[in-house]
């Protein structure tokens, strides 16, 4: 086991943070509740952003820049919505030297300034579907802050669309949700149950949300990306309307889906382990480290020939490869170096792995020494993509299977109650309950309803708050 | 000339602002200074990004994000910091439904809250350089705003590096300004002088300023990019110390850089004409776009498949390739619709054109019919990439020429005096000044000093303030 590294089996949260610190993935900062993204944690976001924005160019989305800064009066304009996000709000309350005339609020979310512009810039059908989405900081003051999962301020993206009726801004809705679906599954590696968000748990101003939930390696549950039919709620405070092709003026349905730097703190949670970070092939800054192994001069240059071949060759395949050529120390140390940063697969080249023709290769997702395996020297370049998209499937296989190993069905809610603190995991439980039950569930429990899975099973049973026979299952778990 | 759109030669800033509405690149935001930055323009802006991140991953620097928030206390550490930039400040007092203990500032610019980390990161002469980079919003209270070119909030990135001495700060400090300079010249098709700053025009806080100086097309000139050698001073203040290989504590060396939105306005000013924008073709978000004419559905069905072919060759070759199949606008309204944007080159197809066996090719930096020509169908695709490289280096080359054509010399006060009312550009003077001469030539004639050009000719002359003899030159122009 890495030292400075907490067992996770031991004490969860503090291995959550000694991973951070140890992988330098971030730093906490002066003003309580904010992060430093240190650079190796930013490159971990810069994948996630580049590959996800490349599907929302696909979707037919562009990219815009809204302001940081919005006049308080328009957070006021939608009831659900101050009311969700009043007590969060950063004030500006000066600027250039004088007080303002009006407070400003630094964007918690931007639907409010986002649709006194659609008011302005959609006048006709024509001008719709309108489809946006913008990469920004928010800021919502954080009580309980944690690295990655709730910070004061974090980074995101923030797609918003209008549409001319409920039917297209619905299909839009699901659509969003399904991208980020593929997303979390094939790129991150990480299994997540798409559903909806109960009333009590939905976003501050919409009509419908729906949420991506995975589960993090201690069963807890995080929400991983959300995506909101928002209705008119938006378009009724902002007047935000359309000619249709009657000649009617009609307000416009919208959508708002979100995912924020929160997906890092996910990746960490789904699949480190007691030695630190382990990233899928697919996001990870470096994919394969070549540690070059000599204890002198000629051996060094004799290797490093080999190694600078390996390099360039994969390079031109588009693999992300780094080689370890630090001098002044051990390999034992670049070993745990890359280790703790959870690089996919390791390569060590030596004079006797030379003579013998061949790589020693270590993927990170099966630590020890009895899943080393050699690689022929001729063949190396060849099989790394192949090796990459190996470790990448068998990844999501852990976690589909770690997460299925942790799901369970109750009938009551006494069971419930000690199920949850033995066996934290997600609970498959008959629901019909409204925003009261909820209440009360969380305080007997701590849990909450994490969604209604879109997939339902068929039958019915007897729901575990009100004993009332209901065709709905939900998801219950605690969650971060 | 395009409807809607003002001569440039008759009121330049209304120009400005016309092409920016007409291409949409742009919008004016609730809160006063504040801009919205619309999907045309903020495409702009993501290959300036793209390009400029490229080239500083080359030279060695990593991304990394740090927190908008900084106590107020951070900004007050380095005198001249904060003598410069306590006027601009945004400030919230309140946070989460509460007054605050300590109020916070919106970050003007980062190097008090990164040179608190350094001073946690660096420890020993093995931890420099440090090299980082982030990519963010900044606000700096705005009183005269102007679209892209002074807004109260504005995107930039802003590079900050530590390093072990003088020497080593100031060799980067250059080499930034090379990248700035490189970018300018060979992507965004935009001469720039690079030079020192004056005492009293170099950054609150650094020993030495340098700058790139641009010269829109009506003779103003525009800071576009800067890079600071800060000395030790941020060290000093915020005890940013390493371990020498002699075992002695050192204060870093260090060096900030930064380019913003603003070169988004340059390159509106540098290009553009009274048709609107023109954009150099490795900055164009669509670089080539295809307009099918046809009357009919038959006509329509062969000149589709014949644009759609091209279209994925196009693609193919990684060119940015745009096809207006719109239905129910004439033809005559998409040329002008794709021109007022600036797409380098435009190609229409129509079924004389398929006859003929040609397509016909408008380049967008040399409008008017004469300048049409036609391509030959079985080589468009291959003739379209250095028909764009010719574009792009026509593009640089007439913008070196106007800049020449209104680079002046003088040798007096007076002589200047009217030389820039009635012409402005350029001024290449002798000079000797200090800061006070440089307010009185300010006031009196509204212009600055804008650098002191690296490249310095032979000689000596009289200083144009001080009579004094001296071998240096200076550009004085009118800046924004």
């Amino acid at each position: 086991m890495a030292k400075n590294i907490t067992n996770p089996d031991k004490d969860f949260a503090k291995w959550y943070q000694d991973v951070i610190r140890e992988a330098q993935l971030a730093d906490s900062a002066p003003v309580r509740g904010c992060m430093i993204i240190r650079p190796y944690g930013y490159s971990i976001w810069e994948n996630i952003k580049s590959n996800l924005d490349e599907r929302f160019k696909e979707t037919g989305h562009k990219n815009a820049y809204f302001p940081l800064l919005i006049p308080e009066s328009f957070i006021r304009k939608e009831a659900e919505h101050v009311e969700g996000f009043a007590p969060e709000l950063a004030i500006v309350t000066h600027g250039g030297g004088k007080k303002l005339e009006e407070p400003l609020v630094i964007r918690p979310t931007s639907e409010t300034i986002i649709n006194h512009m659609f008011s302005k810039w959609i006048n006709s059908y024509r001008d719709l579907p309108m489809l946006l989405n913008q990469w920004a900081n928010v800021v919502r003051w954080e009580m309980r802050p944690r690295a990655f999962l709730r910070t004061t301020e974090f980074l995101w993206q923030e797609g918003h669309t209008a549409h001319a009726n409920e039917k297209e801004a619905r299909e839009e809705t699901l659509r969003m949700l399904n991208v980020y679906t593929d997303f979390a599954e094939n790129v991150a590696a990480i299994p997540v149950i798409p559903g909806r968000k109960t009333e009590r748990e939905k976003f501050a101003g919409a009509v419908d949300s729906y949420t991506i939930e995975a589960m993090m390696s201690n069963g807890w549950a995080l929400q991983s990306g959300t995506s909101h039919y928002l209705g008119t709620n938006f378009a009724r405070a902002f007047d935000t309307m359309y000619l249709d092709s009657n000649n009617e003026q009609q307000f416009v349905h919208q959508t708002s889906w979100g995912v924020s730097t929160r997906l890092v703190g996910g990746v960490i949670m789904v699949h480190g382990d007691e030695n630190g970070l382990r990233l899928p092939p697919r996001l990870a800054p470096v994919q394969v480290v070549i540690i070059p192994i000599a204890r002198d001069d000629s051996a060094r240059a004799e290797v490093m020939q080999v190694v600078n071949g390996i390099r360039n060759d994969l390079k031109q395949k588009d693999i992300r490869v780094d080689v370890d050529d630090r001098e002044g120390m051990s390999p034992g140390f670049k070993f745990n170096y890359w280790e703790v940063r959870g690089v996919p697969l390791r390569l060590e080249i030596g004079p006797r792995d030379l003579q013998e023709g061949h790589v020693m290769a270590s993927p990170r997702n099966k630590p020890g020494r009895d899943c080393k395996f050699t690689i022929p020297l001729e063949s190396v370049v060849d099989r790394i993509p192949e090796l990459l998209d190996g470790i990448q499937n068998e990844m999501l296989d852990e976690a589909i299977r770690k997460r299925d190993a942790r799901t369970y069905c109750v009938e009551s809610l006494d069971d419930f109650r000690e199920a949850i603190v033995n066996n934290p995991g997600f609970y498959n439980v008959w629901w019909d309950g409204d925003a009261e039950d909820e209440a009360r569930l969380q305080q007997e429990t701590k849990a909450t309803v994490r969604c209604i899975p879109l997939e339902q099973q068929e039958g019915s049973g007897k729901c575990i708050m009100t004993g009332r026979e209901t065709s709905t299952r939900v998801i219950l778990a605690r969650a971060y």
